[in-house]
């Protein structure tokens, strides 16, 4: 490890006291490994500030001294972004205990919430408050705002409501320098000089230290509706998203798509779940409608859908949720799929986008590609289709080691992401860059787009302190 | 005027051919001016390229000569971002030629076009395929898309489908270098680095010129309404906002803010407006309801925003569209507000936004302190209420000197902006920086703020050719 001498340790401690100094090999550990065990790390420091002038001090004496810094949130990101190095000595910054939510105004509909405050927290606030705060994904109970918007993250609601992004109105952040930039308007709109909120959202702790933001609000849907159907294919399913989209517009707050396997799997590993039908079907759509209006107005719109749907053949079987508690168990079915593939032994997993009407193509060249590749290999292929954003999980074949088909995740990435390219797609629909896909993004863009973003990087920190060697490679 | 001399001019032309060289005073006069004459600029020449590899060739002679560019659309801007400056000898490139409709997408709801389409057009093409592009703005029939999204224009649609750059998913871009980037995305969700579209979006042509765009397309509505309201005050506009707001989610299309004056001066002076009502009310909201379902659902919600309203003792008169023509005149006279003030003399103009909920408190405010320094001041308000946008209009007293009048802008903005400042609000929420508020911007932002634009404009135009002087003081 790159050493970091004890004195200028002592000197960050003491920045945050040393009770928020973790330096402990057992405090420090859950800060170096991420969910899915991808990336280990190393670092002698682990510290927690309090607020954004703690912040401010740290990266500060940081950019004094060249001391690379991780910032953190809730851990839970899919990519190593913000897993410190091995063999580094970088120190990890955790926000956890910026925690404040600093205020909701339900008139300019907005809440400014500080960078650690958990996902579900925000969301509970907004609703004791009578208004929607719509971001939801798998790790709501654990992921932060901060990491939220420093990934720019997606999940569920995107469809109706947009990412990350398109909810922040303003950002506090600490650049790599100490200085603070208020950039907390809570102005809808507000056209004067270069969009640098946007540029710090989806930047994965790289350009500055997310500390606060101003986040947009939404009415409480008045009705909402949750159907569960069985269709014979992506094709189908793709063609029930046209239907609901043209009927339903705004109202349309979910389209997800989901595979035989999917249910098979969850069905099997996790506590709750079981199948929604009585008879298999090759696919499932997954689809919520809300209804500003009434609980009626939803109620009706999802029977017009199916009546629609039904008419042009594209429904093998559909249940409603009929009660709040079957609703969510729908979703928890969705929500669990990827966590249902561990039990099923390894899993190559991708986090690729294409154009909407690109899905079913894309399924049907990459599937077969895939499993030329690996026979047997178990696709779990599931998502957002209504963004054209597909989890494209593949399972170990039955009975082969793991540890042998894990050894392709390269080789396998290489062949799926090809086919994401050749149709225009990403190979990183909403889970980032961070560490891992850092070296493919550099290849796949244009060499001028890697330019600017690192001319973009060295503008912002030139020391080059801030998050080294996530989403670009080190100057 | 600094001198290019004829050699390099001829290069320049060459690339585009002589026809589309313009050197003739007569034919360059119309863009060196824009439409309120604040801007009377000079140019030797104005480029008109047929396409991106051609901006390229322009840009990249003028990387190697150090000669200025002033990028320019339909001219309608409103800062004098898309005029060259007088005494400086920088070449127009205007975008007209680049007018195609490359590809309309119903499946994915995109469409891509190029930078010089008008924006009608590009709003008529989504018609013709069924569906709706949701930008509108008063120069709409002139204004083109790569002068939209420089701009990031809003416009009276913001409220429920966002401002220019919530309307673009990919862009197309020749930097100063010339080279192009290829950042044609149609995805909905791309988290793959730097958001370096939403940079170039709203930079007013500084970072790069915008060759053509991917934009978003929605469902066009099944039921719309539209209802004229006399109300009170500001206050009671606010009320009845906040009431349509929950009651219509993103129903709600459309919420103006109307002042007895703007009825007056525009029935006076546009013609086929007329006072929609028999008697006058001191404020009028204009309020617009969209349905996907239907249009009786439209008319349902109308009908209880108008209960709800009346209910709560909000409502002095109320008129609704009843056919589609009067719809139209209800938005024509919004429209016209500001043309109608030029019979009445010199206006002195804001283009701000505070949060939604400070807007009764800001009028008040700007009304006392703008009267009494100048006393009978005729202070026309209106605009994007929901939006918390303002156009802070005031026309001369009756009888006063209009150039005395007019000598007082700056003073004036001054008043008005420091109370927009106050209420943590933007000087410019529409309209941008261009040369108009520039240095403005510079005294009422933070250092550290301005000091990163700079930073950025140095990383993607190094040699300062790129529309220089706009947004930020040259290096």
């Amino acid at each position: 490890m790159t050493h970091i001498d004890s004195a200028l340790l002592a000197r960050f401690a003491a920045i945050v006291g040393d009770r928020n100094a973790l330096t402990r090999a057992d405090d420090i550990a859950p800060h170096l490994v991420e969910l899915r065990g991808l990336y280990k790390g190393e670092s002698p420091l682990v510290l927690r500030p309090a607020n954004a002038g703690e912040v401010s001090a740290i990266l500060k004496l940081a950019s004094e001294t060249g001391t690379a810094i991780v910032p953190q949130g809730g851990n839970t990101g899919l990519t190593g972004g913000q897993t410190p190095r091995a063999g580094r000595s970088e120190i990890v910054v955790s926000l956890t205990r910026l925690n404040r939510i600093r205020d909701v105004d339900c008139i300019g509909n907005t809440m400014v919430v500080e960078a650690g405050v958990v996902l579900q927290r925000a969301q509970q606030a907004a609703r004791d408050a009578g208004r929607l705060f719509p971001l939801s994904l798998g790790s709501e109970g654990s992921c932060q705002i901060g990491g939220n918007l420093s990934s720019n993250a997606g999940g569920t609601a995107v469809l109706a409501y947009g990412n990350s992004r398109q909810l922040c109105l303003g950002l506090e952040v600490v650049l790599p320098t100490g200085e603070i930039w208020d950039g907390l308007r809570r102005l809808k709109k507000d056209n004067t000089g270069y969009d640098l909120r946007d540029l710090f959202i989806g930047a994965e702790g790289t350009l500055g230290i997310i500390t606060a933001a101003v986040l947009k609000l939404f009415a409480i849907p008045k009705g909402h509706e949750t159907i569960f159907v069985g269709v014979d294919s992506p094709e189908a399913a793709l063609e029930l998203f046209g239907i609901a989209q043209d009927l339903c517009g705004s109202s349309l707050t979910g389209f997800e798509l989901i595979p035989r396997i999917g249910i098979e799997f969850t069905a099997r590993h996790i506590e709750g779940v079981r199948d929604p039908m009585a008879a298999a079907h090759p696919w499932y759509a997954l689809v919520d409608i809300s209804s500003g209006q009434s609980a009626e107005a939803a109620r009706t719109l999802m029977e017009e859908l199916f009546i629609a749907a039904d008419a042009r053949g594209l429904v093998r079987d559909a249940v409603a949720g009929e009660t709040e508690a079957q609703r969510q168990s729908f979703w928890t079915l969705r929500e669990s799929m990827s966590w249902a593939q561990k039990p099923e032994g390894g899993s190559i997993k991708h986090d690729v986008s294409v154009p909407v009407a690109r899905v079913p193509a894309f399924l049907a060249e990459a599937d077969a590609a895939v499993l030329k590749a690996i026979p047997g290999a178990r696709i779990v292929a599931f998502g957002h289709m209504g963004d054209g954003n597909i989890h494209y999980n593949i399972s170990q074949p039955l009975g082969a080691d793991t540890k042998a088909f894990l050894a392709r995740w390269s080789e396998i990435n290489r062949i799926v992401h090809d086919i994401v390219l050749k149709g225009n797609g990403s190979i990183s629909a909403e889970h980032g860059i961070g560490q891992l896909k850092r070296d493919e993004l550099a290849q796949i863009r244009q060499p001028i787009e890697i330019d600017l973003m690192h001319r973009v990087k060295r503008a912002f920190d030139p020391a080059g302190i801030l998050n080294p060697g996530k989403v670009l490679t080190e100057n």
